[in-house]
């Protein structure tokens, strides 16, 4: 007998005879109402057991986390919250769940307990909620750009180059820690590497996406980045996934208008998805802030916050704009800053970013223009000469979450900038190659996923909106 | 001026006025044809110049690589071909490409000499048809799993656990190499690593992938995997993409039609949104089949072949079946096979493989309940106490795509065999947590993305369906 989701289940537009039901039990109460849950939605369907037939010994198996297979009629709800229950002729435990040791017991659990059990954090419905989120908004993200014809690229994870210099990077190796072969004159003989070589993870997959945007026009990446920072925030991750949209032809404000465009398509697609997932988030928001500060918690609900992104256009303000409001502020004029903002060329903290973002603008905010030496080698420098064709895109309680810029096309300009900056061009040549053969103005950006995980879900923790998070001191499971 | 993508124009079902095309220069012919490509279609725009009023300087610019912006109206081609082609009023070098320096002329290359140049290959039609047909592969991918509820999980890329051993990893580190911190006895201290241990890169997200279709009932994994084994082969790549689903409650045969249905599917979803690219990879195998002897050639051209696969059923035959008919196939008899069958109990080599999918069945194959000391110690032990649940899908020409099984739920069996084999249950506490509560029938199986982008293409080593392949001393780029 074929079972049927839960999902459809509750879907059900009339009662249904004979149907099996599978899942996990969430509760069990008077010996005769199993909530039972198959992670198809947040909702659990009641199965009404008949507990004046059924053994008692089998009945004692119905815990919470056990599996369960139920078979009975779809009928009607007598009861309240739900439209239709399982009315159960039979019920058989296909897993046991020793009551004293599941660890997901139906009571309020902390964070960071749920994160040790990474592994069955996902049977609560607050982490079932969040997965499921998290993968609606994976599927906007290709089908945005798929239904606008880019082509997906996944660069490599393993790269021999190391010049971008966007973070620290993790090494791969196939050599012996303990026996590390040699060179005559005593350093390490990366000849016998697996790949000939000093080999990084990624920090991104830019440079090689941009040789791809150079012949196929549109592209963007979709894949996982790695950082070996000793970050322990919570908005870091040591593994992160990371989309990098790169188009020709397309100059900072055409990138702008793509970003915009994009955030805005998936958050909707979102809302639109996931409606009874984010309801849930919703509440569970407004719970955890009952016991803050008013001052600290969200001014707007969960709902009302992802409708206000769809409903209003980002603020475009310059880097130069941005450093006169942030001179002016009351908190720099005050000191409460930490980093007091006295002059133009200063790179901003997150303290500055939300300043603009939550308390002067109080909308997401792209700032463009920034000045060259506080930004990346590539990034077309503008006419004026110090300043560069950047944006970052700020958004309220996360902070950055899209890097992108107008690449610098020119391939004198690019060569005389990394010879400043020693980047080796040789490391480089098939980066080069672009600006060689057929360079033209391309932009791109890249947005890191969990933190736009974050924004959708609510959460205020990103080891909270991965799967297995990766931090310092922490690689469990 | 917006520029229009060439895909677009190519489609026009009527003449337009003042239009834009940007793109690269294929060729230019008689100082007067520009076949212009932007990457959005692997047909060309022919653009017609108006050599007559064009300075000498600026015309001798158009050479093949060249970035070009063309201004004029979209018109009904007199020539053959095209049904619309450019009267271009003016036109403009975006970024000039030096003739006698561009790699990618006009003419054919090796494919050796364009792995060399994989950031400049994907600027040929084949090329560009190969990623065209990747991405919407991936798509198709997506696709398929969420409109069926799947939920796309990211596993870790970086792991602490390395028991599953399927086969040799890559260690990721922070620690300088130059001078590795030590413990008191001499050996590597780990605790000071980034992740305060011994970690690798995956080689498979199945286990974690386990953990949450004991949660979410349907999931998948499609993101990178690696191996460290020094296999130079035209089959094999040090990173490559996995697809791995994992359904609570789905047995063996469950899992083969989930399988089978899966592969028909984006086979199909290729063929019905890349006729183009596929028609121009028929013509190219043919081509290349013309230097091959007669007996080497493909039966069935590439268009066919798809079609084959998508109106056939995949055979299903037993190992012990298998074993039977390679015992009395003529290869084993002529002592043709170079490792000859004689017993059950043998490990099936790709030469036996290749015999039953392309001489004895002719058709795509899914082989079932294998030995169980030649699979893995999570497959199903089947009631006759030999043989495992497990199940490898061959394909002509490609060999093993797909490897999968029904997982052993039994905690008291799944502990036995991991205590045999002598793999670390304290390692592996959260997997075995799985079976601990709630535990459930459950099956998945992982498919290398790569082989199956070479089967959909037409390609012949794996080198060439990724765009920046990692294998043994290469990781250019």
């Amino acid at each position: 007998m074929k079972h049927t989701k839960i999902k459809d289940l509750l879907a059900a537009t009339q009662p249904m005879k004979d149907i099996n039901a599978k899942g996990w039990v969430r509760t069990f109460r008077n010996n005769q109402f199993i909530a039972l849950n198959d992670g198809s939605t947040i909702h659990n369907i009641q199965c009404v057991v008949d507990f004046e037939n059924s053994p008692e010994a089998e009945l004692k198996r119905i815990t919470t986390g056990a599996a369960v297979s139920v078979i009975g009629d779809l009928v009607e709800s007598q009861g309240a919250g739900q439209k239709f229950e399982i009315q159960a002729r039979s019920f058989e435990i296909l897993g046991d769940s020793d009551a004293e040791k599941f660890p997901m017991q139906p009571k309020k659990h902390s964070l960071e307990f749920l994160r040790e059990n990474a592994h069955l954090r996902v049977r609560t419905n607050a982490f079932g909620a969040i997965m499921r989120v998290r993968s609606v908004l994976s599927y906007a993200v290709h089908k945005y750009f798929q239904d606008k014809g880019f082509v997906y690229v996944n660069t490599p994870i393993i790269t021999g180059a190391d010049a971008e210099g966007a973070g620290e990077m993790f090494q791969v190796t196939s050599l012996p820690l303990d026996h590390l072969p040699k060179t005559e004159d005593g350093n390490i003989n990366y000849k016998e590497d697996f790949f000939g070589k000093h080999t990084n993870l990624t920090v991104s997959g830019q440079l090689e996406g941009e040789t791809f945007a150079m012949a196929l026009g549109q592209i963007y990446t979709f894949g996982p980045t790695f950082r070996a920072e000793n970050s322990n925030t919570s908005r870091h991750l040591a593994e992160f996934w990371m989309i990098e949209p790169e188009v020709a032809f397309n100059d900072l404000n055409d990138n702008m208008d793509l970003a915009e465009d994009f955030i805005q398509y998936v958050v909707k697609y979102a809302v639109d998805h996931c409606k009874d997932d984010l309801k849930f988030l919703e509440t569970r928001l407004l719970e955890e802030e009952k016991s803050k500060p008013q001052a600290e918690r969200s001014e707007m609900a969960l709902l009302e916050k992802l409708d206000f992104v769809l409903n209003h256009s980002f603020k475009r303000v310059s880097y130069t704009e941005a450093i006169d409001i942030l001179k002016d502020s009351t908190p720099n004029k005050k000191k409460k800053f930490q980093y007091l903002i006295t002059e133009w060329g200063a790179d901003l903290q997150s303290e500055h970013e939300r300043f603009l973002v939550e308390k002067h603008f109080k909308s997401p905010v792209i700032l463009y223009d920034y000045p060259a030496n506080i930004k990346a080698f590539y990034m077309r420098l503008n006419e004026d000469g110090k300043t560069v064709r950047a944006m970052d895109i700020l958004f309220p309680g996360i902070g950055e979450i899209v890097g992108g810029s107008q690449r610098e096309e020119r391939y004198d300009v690019l060569v005389e900038k990394m010879r400043k900056l020693g980047i080796d061009e040789e490391e480089l040549w098939w980066y080069l190659d672009t600006r060689r053969f057929g360079s033209a103005v391309h932009s791109g950006f890249g947005l890191g996923f969990e933190r736009l995980v974050l924004f959708v879900t609510g959460m205020t923790n990103i080891r909270d909106v991965i799967p297995f998070p990766r931090t310092p001191q922490n690689a469990e499971f």
